[in-house]
């Protein structure tokens, strides 16, 4: 099984944190590549960032799908994800997305746990997009600048630790969701210090990719997620603009 | 006071009839300018078209806000909306956004009525992104294909106002909002035709961007629409990488 | 054209306030009158009194509507609204309604902030019945008495500024609402002091009913607001029995 | 124990059918009176006419309730109910909140089924007042013309029935409310033709008042139900004045 | 009238107190019956408890109701009331839903006030299960333990009559319900020191079941409620068994 | 990794086809063991069977599970999931909750399918429960009797492919959920036939239990699902008791 995991931020840094969550977390028999947006902004953090890098993950996907079994688009507020789903053939899964529902397994309700509050109003609408309020705790952030968004789990470890047992503390939540692609990898590291379960969006994401593979998910061809009708495009990258004509190639 | 009203889509035809009705509806001392998408889609429809609607709404304003009190982002499922609303100084009011409020003054429930199917996810999810559900009455749409987007209103006019009375007869609806930028002027032309108030978007739109004007609604610079400090881009339009940059020209 | 703005409490004081903000934010063109209520209470705060208060609008408008265009009915909770919108040709609006409406185009989600707790009840109810809780941040209020209610916003101008920042830290407010006739003309003194817009609910009112007029919006004869059938009535002011028994003047 | 029932309605022949099922439903030591709105419209159906009998009912209870334990405010829309609520020392009932909260014991949905479409807008913003939109199975209603409001359970016996069927057939209902006191006693006579239970509201109402006498609830003090201060009134009821300026006798 | 009383728990203790409660709140003529269970825990307090007391609740009413009119189960949680419901033919009443239905005619939100934190997760599913999420305004519970489980209200009193006024200072509640058959006659005793109406549910659900026997409530044969058809079974207890297979005595 | 799969009805059928489905979903190192219930219904379809069926989980659980890595209660309603999370140390999947969340990452709103009216109402409170209704697009059933439990799928496969399809045309689903046990297998059967994505819910069920043991979910000792203190039991089967009493051995 082939997975494209997509990073539609411009840090290489966060990729390879993101590679090394991904590859841990992969079955034996998959087969996984990685991709890091050439344009757009470092860090997606904002509604503006968000809706920039939503184009620029179905530009990446309409590059280099051909020949994957399924995508993930490795940034937690799930950029591009509603439109990516109707316009390839493959199951694409957004960070966010896994992780919530994965956490639904462990619990009733779960908490968000990121590094910024600059990702809160964003990650807010995400939630509501994917109709999930009702299962959310709390969002909860560090209030405090970082130096590097590819070493901010290493810089904040402590004082995110904190953070999940105010979570805690503050709501009823019953796990927690570590919320953005620079957080992959940190559940593993400090599991044993939180008393709920912790969830690893991009493990999270690549099993659940896996997972749709495995069940042999078709695409639709009704619905509202059934591809639409090509239409003409101006101005376009060309792989996206292939894939909106109908003449794409793969 | 000079009001920006902005067409996301590729289209000519559309705008022309955006700003003929504009006009109409503008009070005396408005200004209205109009700019149509160079890059993009004849008419957004989808989720796909509408998450490249998005960014190319924000490099339009990016490009054309100098000098404007106001903006209009004129396709009904409010593309970019939220991004430029927290980018922009300027209030920036959507079509779907301001005929949904308006609709509210004239009864309880709307519904949404439009001349295609495939615009129906779209704008359903634009309701909700606007918290608007227990609004809406119903959406409803013409099952049938059309000719030209510039002349759906005048190829349909017989069959829009019999879905009107479907929706009436079918829904809890008190107002009907015809949705949809090609659908701009149909109000004023059948109104007589259908027992309820019918919204037209485009009008409502300068009318609500005019009413945040003299209101005096200044920019936020706390809350979740305060603008974002600015961070480097890469390969995005200039104007609008300016803008997340901070050194917009304006 | 002409707009209706009715205070349907006894207080002249609150009418020469909400008189003087609406005069300001017409357009050049609309010619406004005033009424205040010749029975009820001084000011309407309770579920109480906004009961009698909807009873006392519907005679005011059945009183005074012939030759208007649109009417206002200036108290926050919207008392006799619905019943209003039904019974009435013109379009009448609510203070509360034009205030979170238009707040709702400054965006995700509002706070009401207002002068006294025994308000909030009452307040609470009408988000409820238009459908906005989910856009409502939260409702603050004083907790102390006042000298006068046509002088409140003048003897607690300071503490209705700290209140707006007690708002912004304690909820996810983007906009507030500054809720009641008696500030009508409160937020131009103090928006400079608060970091997010400010809407005045009197101002944005008599916008509003313009935008309606503009647009051209008809009577309803169909759906829950069509005017309801003739019927025979007992005791009721002579004006109002008129409008419920179809033999109306005007 | 006395119990007050009001009829907010002028209809003399609709209060005979409330006391004629209250009687039936009272316990033996209760002792009942019956009171018929002096003002106001034969039979409350729309928003207009609750407003007015909203505070019409409030008249009645100033006027009547000394010396009482409990009230019923006989109409299904529960006119004045929420103020009656903060008002009054006594348990005030509404015949619609007695009615849904006794079907909720009966089953997960309930709907209702009354004899006017004139009744239904009124009837769903009580049901959104009482926040049960989410066990309302839905509302259904004859679409047909009666001759007299006292006798429209005889005219319309059968067609009610197929109407509770349809109820039944469309909706996952469990249980089902015969909505609006001209059905007072309906239930016992047609029960046996329809498979679920049915709830007379005024029988319901009579009981549920009964047992907040029996439950000892006194008046609040704190919360929104708590009796407003005293406040001076223009040109109100005298006995209605008196209760809310804090001179009341009884 | 017969009414049975079961105490799902097995605590005899608890059983007294809700006896003593139950005989001051009946109606003269009515009869009651308690049973007390003779497997499972001595107090319910966690889902897996409920999800046990369920089914004990349910062998329990198939051995002890034949000649009885009502039954209440007596935990706060309703364990097997909608399976009950749907099983036996007279009106069976859970004592959650008896507190909290009584308490919404006292006040648009209740709180609820309960002894223990280990409830509060069962608590909340049995809310959202009635569907009256919106009519709560929170859960308030001690953190502390206590000795004995038929003499917390003794040990408590005081801390308990804290917490309401807690509930009062940190929620909107109008209306407090005391929650757990534990506290069975506690709210007569402190009445007076709280100033909203207390809700005792032991003394509610007795009531409420009275009212749908006089009320003639008969046993749902369509919808959801109406009884299963008999199906064969393997090793459960003899009276439930008879009643799944459709043989049973009574 | 060994997962248990649970089938908590009595018929042996019904394992065989969970156990086929469940070997081909697995993954290559998993080990799967089975159980059948020994008491019970043959097949759980109502609120009493549901209540039932919870308390037969947890015993099988209690006896079952030492030496497993993570847990799946095979019957779609999701009987004794919540108390079986917060008992035992492993992940407990439910099969209504793993093939729920896996639709979700397919579309917006899914669909359940199932063979039989009996089972809507249990389905129904348990998509509730999850909190999912908002991603719900309805519950579709065949109205006729079937043959046996374990070929439900080879007697009704034409009817119900032909009741996905209504699925479709009725609602606006973009994914449907087979749903029952009985169904195992069968989505890959007709998957050419339906064109939405159809999940199989025991496949799913398997692959997120895997998923789960992947992430290394750890139990909870904070939050809802805390294993609660022991407790004395009575008559209850030994190894739940020994559970529940915290002395269970494994």
């Amino acid at each position: 099984m082939r997975i494209l995991v997509l990073n539609p931020n411009t840090s290489q840094g966060v990729t390879d944190l993101i590679a090394a969550t991904a590859r841990m977390a992969a079955a034996p028999g998959t087969e996984l590549r990685f991709a890091t947006a050439t344009r757009g902004v470092p860090y997606i953090a904002t509604r503006t960032e968000a809706a920039i890098g939503g184009q620029v993950a179905l530009e990446m996907l309409a590059e280099h799908q051909p020949g994957f079994d399924a995508a993930v688009i490795a940034a937690f507020g799930d950029p591009g994800l509603g439109a990516a789903r109707e316009l390839f053939p493959q199951p694409v899964i957004g960070l966010a997305e896994a992780g919530m529902l994965t956490a639904c397994m462990m619990g009733k309700r779960f908490a968000i746990v990121t590094f910024s509050q600059a990702l809160t109003a964003w990650y807010r609408e995400c939630v509501e997009w994917h109709a999930l309020t009702s299962r959310l705790a709390g969002i909860f952030f560090l209030s405090e600048p970082f130096r590097a968004i590819d070493d901010v789990q290493g810089e904040k470890a402590d004082r995110l630790v904190d953070l999940c047992h105010r979570a805690l503390a503050e709501s009823d939540a019953d796990v927690i969701v570590l919320a953005g692609a620079p957080l992959a990898g940190f559940a593993a590291q400090v599991q044993g210090r939180v008393p709920v379960p912790l969830v690893d969006c991009v493990a999270a994401a690549v099993c659940q990719a896996e997972t749709l593979v495995r069940l042999g998910m078709t695409p639709a061809t009704a619905g509202s997620f059934a591809r639409p009708g090509a239409k003409p495009t101006t101005g376009l990258a060309p792989a996206l603009a292939g894939w909106i004509e109908g003449r794409e190639q793969g």
